[in-house]
């Protein structure tokens, strides 16, 4: 099926607490985890709270990637949503897992704007 | 049943190409929507591509909102995650509908982070 974009819903759980509260070790590591996939970063944006957990948005050319923390809970929300074939979301999703330490995640692909054939000529049109 | 937060993910169809392609257009909508939801803004980063095209976020106390459009299919795909009760993500999505002048729109609503008990003592873990 021919989409404009595939994007990537994980649930991380079992994280080093420690890692998911320090908003400047999630903000690396959610970087690094785009330019690891192969994408362009275009913007950063990451707030930390009080008392505790980061939230976060890394823009790349190729869509974007997000993330929230519960340290409370261990426990990572993490999106990743890539356009184009240059970039596998898959690559910056296991880099995440990896360096949040989790025990465990669970993740779903969705694609995101499908393209279908509407006419003879073979135009496309998104559904 | 009990969960950290709630995601949609909308794909937005037959919209105003033109605000689409307004990076400023397509910024204050997204603000003007979480903040009509009762959401607190914290961060925001916008992108605008060449030929076309915007992408951005916007990070809230709660979570966040972001958007990519494709002004050439008229297309946008919307994320809008929320934490806790006091927003309700529909009231931004439908918000962003109708300021996109979009012909139609499907959206599903994902659980992120959801809260089982886990002993005796009703102690709560993420699943």
């Amino acid at each position: 099926m021919n989409a404009l974009g595939r994007q990537i819903l994980a649930e991380i759980h079992g994280c080093d607490s420690k890692v998911l509260n320090d908003i400047t070790s999630v903000e690396e590591i959610m970087v690094q985890a785009a330019l690891k996939a192969g994408a362009e970063v275009r913007e950063v944006a990451f707030h930390k709270f009080s008392p505790q957990g980061v939230s976060g948005v890394v823009v790349i050319s190729e869509s974007h990637l997000a993330v929230h923390t519960w340290p409370e809970h261990g426990y990572a929300a993490v999106d990743v949503f890539t356009c184009g074939d240059s970039v596998n979301p898959w690559d910056a999703c296991n880099y995440i897992v990896e360096q949040f330490r989790a025990q465990n995640f669970t993740a779903s692909e969705t694609l995101r704007g499908v393209l279908v054939e509407t006419n003879a000529h073979s135009e496309k049109a998104v559904i």
